[in-house]
């Protein structure tokens, strides 16, 4: 016998049938009367199927994880990975959705054909620069929420690490030079996100070196990185931009930076190292150095800062309100939410983040989500404080007893 | 509280987590290992995925049921009840994939595009000539296999039908006049079939009127219907072909056949009206006026002649064996397995096909396919005989343990 099941999904029916009535009443005809319905008065779609609690997954496969572009068939499995996450941990029905297509244009009909399917999109390893113009078209007119993980899911857990960060140092963002290391999707999301917490002093290194207006980009972003960061007008590379720098965030590669470069950084320096498998500095070279908070994005390290802590409620609470846009706003209410996870008791330069096994974090970021998008006129559907969180932990209890039956 | 779970599937993880070593394993880190080796060695994704036993159920939503052109929207809760049937019947995980793609190129781009996810399609409820179209470029240009329901799935439940009704009656297809009433998707397929049983005087009655050789037609279809039916040359509307018949089958809408029509055809004439939810005659009327054979597409009535006896063995069979073709001959070996699975001493005129509810149906039918695939020579991977069959019964016992959890 040839294996059986393998992946990480099943789509399972929420029922069983044991008799003609059952399947006549859950196939034909009884769909029939659904279909009548829904043609009739198409809001009845929410009631009658699954779309609203249903999203896709979607990649073409061109930047997966630290690998780049492996291409759809090999992106699989961390598309069924992710839509594995959106179940267990807010109860999301994921289907992973990779794709060959080619270039902006086409994924983004490619989403506004399969939409009648969907309630929302998760965007996912989709490269630089293609992911942005993606983003702001597919925005534009899509009726359904969608969110690239790689951008602001990442940029709102660093967010939220940097919350507690200079909670715990007592510091004040506002005073703090951060370097920004990419400036691919996550590191231009990080960006705007930091600005939005209120940094001034930003630079940012790409692969040409230290971004600034001395130099005019091929890229639409990476014109606007310049325009808005790197305010003394720096040159040089990574080494160059670290000195005297309060605060260091990875989104890079592996390896790249040394103890010498932390020694470089002003006092006590926050060091986000964020590559993955390999930080750009193992956590311990980098404590040895002098850094004050260490995050990675290891599991087998303090302060782990995965993204994973993030996309589950941004999209939940996107989903329930039908919101087209999360904006700069909605990101950082969710972030305040992930940090304020940590209860003040437990907080301290090791334990900045939650994890995901909290209870609490997915219906908390969830709401903080909600609310922040009722707030800012973009909730197609209301809800009263509490009830996405209350939501949340049913979906999540209901998934809980429904995998008792695994094998 | 809105209410949770609406539609009729959910997407759940063949895991839960416990710890953050099993998030890591599961998610990220743990994923890039599955990516690197797909990367390296593409025939992996059979091992490291659930692709292979993942299909997506593709409508445009142009001709729902009997309910016509209803668009993508409305044709989701339709989908949703096919991949609920899929799962329980042969433990395919199926995903509904509503589409509002215009016409036959866009839609078998689409299809192109999500190859890199799914092991096969089912295409459902697209309207005819458009579905030939996209069957036969889709055939051409998909590296996995495609069956449209419509068509071969419908035509095969009639052939099974047929071939159990002749055996009750000791007639001879060869010398049968068969009236097939309806020249879209079903109508045509099951002309097909039943040419390959040996039917060699079909008379298909279309909206226009008796199809023949008199009339030149814009569809392609139809032209090679009138090619290969209406031997004697007839001409009129369905009273006309109706007269002197052996058996009549009913792909159309209902009421359309009186109790007279019935009674001006051969002695002891076969009559599947399968119109649904109304068939085309009522089976006491039908009966009244001398029918030996009656099936409608009703659980209500005895020969019940519904499309789910076949689809789920004939995808299973394909999706095994990878066959990209699934041509008329395998649809033959799945009806005559469809057929033997009533057993001899049970059949009669009142039981002529099994029900869905039988255990044996579904592995026989799959196995069946799945051997004339490999026999033709079309199969991508091949099986030895009973050992699709043992697969299926093996994937339905575990999907049926699984719902063991529902609430």
């Amino acid at each position: 016998m040839r294996h059986i099941g393998a992946g990480k999904l099943e789509v399972l029916p929420r029922f069983t049938v044991a008799s003609l009535e059952e399947i006549a009443a859950l196939y034909t005809p009884g769909v029939g009367y659904l279909v009548k319905e829904i043609a009739a008065r198409p809001e009845a779609l929410s009631e009658l199927t699954g779309r609203d609690n249903t999203i896709a997954v979607v990649s073409d496969g061109t930047a997966v994880l630290g690998l780049g572009n492996v291409g759809p068939y090999a992106a699989l499995p961390v598309m069924e990975g992710k839509a594995a996450m959106f179940k267990l941990l807010v109860g999301i029905d994921a289907v992973p959705l990779c794709v060959s297509t080619q270039g902006t244009d086409e994924l983004v009909a490619l989403l506004q054909a399969v939409q009648p399917s969907f309630g929302g999109f998760n965007l996912e390893d989709v490269a630089a620069p293609i992911c942005f113009d993606v983003m702001e078209k597919a925005t534009g007119c899509l009726t359904v929420p969608i969110i690239h993980d790689d951008q602001y899911g990442t940029a709102t857990v660093v967010a939220a690490g940097f919350i507690n960060a200079w909670k715990v140092l007592g510091r004040d963002p506002s005073r703090e030079r951060v370097v920004v290391c990419g400036d691919g999707a996550a590191g231009t999301a990080t960006v705007d996100l930091l600005l939005g917490l209120g940094v001034q002093d930003i630079t940012v290194v790409g692969l040409s070196g230290i971004i600034g207006r001395h130099q005019i980009y091929p890229d639409l972003h990476r014109n606007r990185l310049a325009e808005n960061t790197n305010r003394a007008g720096l040159r040089g590379g990574l080494a160059e931009a670290m000195q005297g720098a309060n605060a260091f965030v990875g989104l890079s590669v592996g390896g790249i930076v040394s103890g010498g470069m932390i020694r470089s950084m002003a006092p006590h320096p926050i060091v986000f190292a964020m590559a993955n498998p390999v930080p750009e500095i193992m956590p311990e070279v980098a404590r040895e150095a002098g850094a004050a908070v260490i995050a990675t994005g290891r599991f087998d390290y303090p302060n782990q800062c995965n993204n994973v802590l993030a996309f589950p409620g941004l999209m939940r609470g996107a989903l329930d309100t039908k919101a087209l846009r999360i904006p700069r706003e909605a990101c950082l209410d969710a972030a305040a939410a992930i940090a304020q996870d940590v209860p003040e008791s437990a907080l301290n330069a090791e334990n900045i983040l939650p994890t995901p096994l909290s209870d609490s974090l997915y219906p908390a970021t969830a709401d903080a989500t909600a609310q922040s998008l009722i707030r800012l006129g973009l909730a197609q559907r209301n809800y009263a404080p509490g009830e996405v969180a209350e939501r949340t932990r049913l979906l999540r209890a209901a998934t809980i007893a429904r995998q008792a039956s695994l094998p």
